[in-house]
This record gives C-alpha cells, sequence and structure tokens, in this order.
C-alpha cells in the first residue's frame, strides 16, 4: 500500500466568506525527511480566523494559489533525523491542512504526555489561551469587581478569556450571537451576564447587563457590537483588540461611527494584541492555565471535525460564529 | 465712575460651528469677594478646543443658557480675604469669560513673577505645554530615530509636541491645514517636514514625509487625515488622542473606516487623553518645559486677540484651526 499525504490547498480567493470550492483536496506523496527534520502524521488541525487574511492577496503575507492553507496543528513523530525527537513524541507546530508533513524539529515544539489532552496544545494550553491569558492580564489588568465585556464569548479565545476574568472575580458579561449560545455562556461557564449580539435591542441588552459600565473590554469582534460597547466604557477603560470576526469577510469594508472623542472623556486605552513579542510570558501563562485547568477552575470545551476532508466546512462556520468553543479538526488517531 | 464686570454668556447652542450670535455680551456688577476668596482682574484667557463640548445639550457637564463660557484665565489679585494671596498677585484659574472675578483662593494658583511672561501661565507652561508634555512623553515614550506625526502641529499643543518630539531626537512630521501653515511648521518650528492636510493627495504627502513609516502619532484632530495616518503606522506604534477639532463642530456625526484591524496587525497602542489624573507629573513636566523655554530650545507663539468683546470670534477661528500658536484673549494690561 502506498501511502498519500492529503493537503487542502487554496483553489481560488474568496470575496467575501469563503466558500467550500475556494479549497482543493490534493493527493501528495509521502514528504521525505531530510537531516535535522521529522517526519509526521497530524492528530488534530486547528482553525481559527486567523487563517483568512492571507487568503486575500492584498495581505501583507498572502498565501499563492496552490499552496497548502496554514494551520497550527499536532502531530505524532514516526521518524525523526534529530536527536531531539523520537517516534511517539508528540509534537506542536505550523504544519498546515495535511496529514503528513516533515519539518525542520527546530519549529516543533514537544508536548508533555499526560499534563492534558494533546488537543488542548492547541486551545486552552496553546494559542487561545495565550491570547486569551495576556490579552486580558497583560494588557487590560481586570481588577476584581470591574465589569468585563468578552464578545466571541463562546468562541475558542473568548471562553477562556471570560473565564479567567471569572476567577479574577470580575463582572463578566459574555457576548455570543445567538440565544442559545448566550444560555449557554451563563449555565456552562459561570458568567454574569450573557448579551445575544443579534438582539432585537442590544444597547438595552448590554445596558441592563452591565449597570455599572464596562471597564474592560475583550474583543474578538468588532463592527456594530463594539460600537455599542464602546458608548458604555467607563473612565480609564482598557481595550484589548484581540480579533474583528465580524470584519474580515466582508466584500466592501464598512464604515462605523468614528469613537475617539469618547476614548479622550473616558482616558481610556485600546492595545492592538497579538501574541508576538509575548514569547517570554508563555511559559508562565501556560503553567498558571495548566493549574487552573487541573483545579477544575477553567472548562475548555471543542468542536471536533473529523478528517481532512471536512476542514474547509468546519472553517467556513467558524467563520460564521458557529462553533462553541475550540473548532479543531481530528485528522488520525494517535 | 462704577466699575462694571462685562462677561460673556451662552446666548444659544450652537449647531455645527459657534456663531457670534450664540454669544451674548452682559453688564454685570463687580463681584465681592467673601471670606477665603480673592478678587481678580483678568489679564488673559486662553481659548481652547474642549469649551466647545460643553456648550451641547448632550454634553455629560452641559453649559446652561446664560451662562458665562468656561476658560483658564490669568488675572491679578485686587483685593484678598484669604492670607494666602496678596493684591498684586498674578494667579491662573478657571475664571471664564469675564474681566472680573471672586474665587475662592484654593482654586487659584499663583504664579511665579520673572520666570516667564505671564501669558505663558495659560500656554507653553500651562494646560497646552503639559498636555503636548505628558501625552507626547509618558503616553508615547517616543525614540531617537523614530518617525513622530503631530496634527493640528501649529495649534498651541501641537507647536509644543512637534517641539519635544524634536529634542527627542526624532524625525517630527507635522501637520496643519494651509500650505502657509506647513511652510511654518518647517521654517519656524524646524520641524523635518510639513504636510497640509487639505493638499489633493494627502495620502501621498504623508508617504512621502514618512519614508519610514509612522511610529508615533499626537492627534489633536481627527478624522480623515487620522484615517491616512492609521494606514501607515508602525508595528508597536503609540498614539495619543489628545483632541478631535474634525469632528466637534459637525452637525451630523460622521462615519469613518473601521480601522481596528490595522491596530491588530500592528500591535499599536491609542491612548485618550486627558490631564485629570497626571497632576502628580505636572510640577516635574512644567520645571522641564521652562528649563527647555531658558535654553532656548523650545519656542512658543501667541495669537492675541484684544478686549473681552473679541473672544467669540476669537474662538470660532480657533474651532477653524485658524490660529498659529496658542490662541489668548487680552483682558487688560498689568
Amino acid at each position: 500500500m502506498t501511502v498519500v499525504n492529503r493537503q487542502i490547498t487554496l483553489a481560488a480567493r474568496p470575496s467575501g466568506y469563503p466558500r467550500v470550492s475556494d479549497f482543493q483536496l490534493v493527493y501528495r506523496p509521502l514528504p521525505a525527511p531530510e537531516a535535522g527534520e521529522a517526519l509526521v502524521r497530524a492528530l488534530y488541525l486547528s482553525l481559527d480566523p486567523g487563517l483568512r487574511e492571507p487568503m486575500n492577496a492584498s495581505s501583507a503575507t498572502p498565501l499563492s494559489l496552490g499552496d497548502v492553507m496554514p494551520a497550527a496543528v499536532v502531530a505524532v513523530v514516526l521518524r525523526s533525523l534529530d536527536a531531539s525527537l523520537e517516534p511517539g513524541d508528540v509534537v506542536e507546530g505550523m504544519l498546515g491542512w495535511q496529514e503528513y508533513a516533515a519539518a525542520d524539529t527546530h519549529l516543533l515544539r514537544r508536548i508533555e504526555p499526560d499534563a492534558a489532552p494533546f488537543s488542548t496544545a492547541l486551545g486552552v494550553l496553546g494559542t487561545p489561551g495565550l491570547t486569551a491569558f495576556l490579552g486580558l492580564l497583560d494588557l487590560c489588568d481586570p481588577q476584581p469587581g470591574e465589569t468585563v465585556v468578552v464578545s466571541e464569548a463562546a468562541g475558542a479565545v473568548g471562553m477562556l478569556a471570560g473565564q479567567i476574568a471569572r476567577i479574577r472575580g470580575c463582572r463578566v458579561v459574555g457576548v455570543a450571537n445567538s440565544d442559545t449560545m448566550a444560555a449557554w455562556l451563563f449555565d456552562e461557564l459561570s458568567l454574569d451576564a450573557a448579551v445575544n449580539s443579534r438582539s432585537q435591542d442590544l444597547e438595552g441588552a448590554l445596558a441592563e447587563s452591565c449597570p455599572r459600565g464596562v471597564d474592560v473590554y475583550f474583543d474578538n469582534v468588532g463592527g456594530a457590537l463594539s460600537d455599542a460597547v464602546f458608548r458604555r466604557i467607563n473612565s480609564h477603560a482598557r481595550i484589548a483588540v484581540c480579533g474583528q470576526l465580524s470584519q474580515i469577510n466582508l466584500e466592501v469594508p464598512e464604515l462605523g461611527p468614528r469613537f475617539l472623542g469618547r476614548l479622550i472623556s473616558q482616558q481610556a486605552s485600546m492595545y492592538g494584541f497579538l501574541l508576538v513579542g509575548f514569547s517570554e510570558r508563555f511559559a508562565d501563562a501556560r503553567k498558571q492555565m495548566a493549574s487552573w485547568l487541573a483545579q477544575g477552575q477553567l472548562k475548555y470545551y471543542e468542536e471536533i471535525a473529523q478528517g481532512i476532508e471536512s476542514a474547509p466546512q468546519a472553517f467556513i462556520g467558524m467563520l460564521h460564529g458557529r462553533n462553541q468553543g475550540k473548532q479543531l479538526v481530528q485528522i488520525s488517531e494517535m
């Protein structure tokens, strides 16, 4: 039997939301590792909104048509031509939407077995967890009793940011895009209040959920929701801008109300957040997250699609905010 | 001869830019100081854009019709019922658009004679100076060689922010609203480049003036100019939002492009700035500004209208950005 490597490549540049036809499933030979590399088999791949932007020709780092779609992946080592890894080790790296990869071992992070399920390396103990932890705590430093609003609070990052704020003793208001998800935030994540961003009276719902205004806003969404939150920020509010899910699939960029006068009158600060540059904080953040996880203070949820061929549809669903928790694709079993 | 106190009050709420008919000159009896108060005669009053907002009914702290227009004023003490001040002392306080006032001496700041002309207490050594110094240095911490853009760079705050950035060793690009003013920024203030915000090709002019992008943006204006600057910010840019002169007189709030995606990709920080809360820094800031002034490193310019009756027209001109330097009204001579 010849083993093939199934990959998903960019077939066409999307206009607006991607469609399944913008992707192509291709069959390639198994890659052969060179010196310093390891051959790995993917277990889980991580779908996140940040993968949308390089699909655009206007991106600072655009994909070419035919390129394998990028993604963080958890994989098991099959063969290693480097002393740092051996067969059976589990690693995480930017390996893309494919079943196998040969990768420089320096670009792979070894994951400790037994610490937590391997999939958590792509969620609560991976990029989404670090984003929630550092974006919320390092940038916004929420204090007990302050009101923290989290948008896309049912998403991979938001569900963690909301819980971390709750652990900090804040009043946490989660925003999601359906009544069902809002109920889930309240019942499952134990947030203090939850708002459906599509409710008829969003302003009223926010006013009711934030009777003392908004001290910290952890934003993954932007757009009209953020406009409404900005109108409620308190003096010295801190805003971490971690994502703009409402904007990244627009065919024509939209206009919005100018809000910088409000930023002045409230002496508010706003921070555009990327993990780049925070690497010296990763170990501490992971350790604290793992400790909260072990103590049962932090929950996580995953939506797991099955098989590489399901990745495009799962990706599109996530861009529409349909996932409850971290969206993964399981590629193979350990 | 009976001395009267001429005041200018709010006669009508402006819609858009104020008109002269929105103000009224009224004659009142000379106020009588009570215990703990001093009777003062105004020398200079300070006109600044921050006085526009409370003219709106929608303001958080609206003026009532008939109220004396607010302003910081430098005044000479005529009579004092408090041991802390004596006749002939010169003070600064929020005394409003009027020729005389009786004020609680705790709300008056005594100005040292000989340090600099008294008018500077309303400019380079007053609120505009503190705003420029703290907004630029404390919030944005510009580094030698970085590119700093200052909007309304010919205004009371901007002319100082630009010079402070130059003293710091930055490449300073000033933006003003005419070719004449842009030339003045270059020739008189010795900025590295100057841009007319009304030039046909604003994007091109900014690109040419900022060949290495924008590291720090000190903004007094907002609107389309800021949209253009945001498109050029570098990684880890810092933006101090100190004023939004282009927005505060709009009859209908305008929409603008959403730019928070750019804030994320550049990991930029944005700070709404008011002096409130920085008071423990005032003494240091004033000392440094006075020292630069004494050494000739810092220049200041004033436009001085004459007589309380000229205040409305001077205020309106300033809102249109017509002043070169700090806009004052001289009310009387020392």
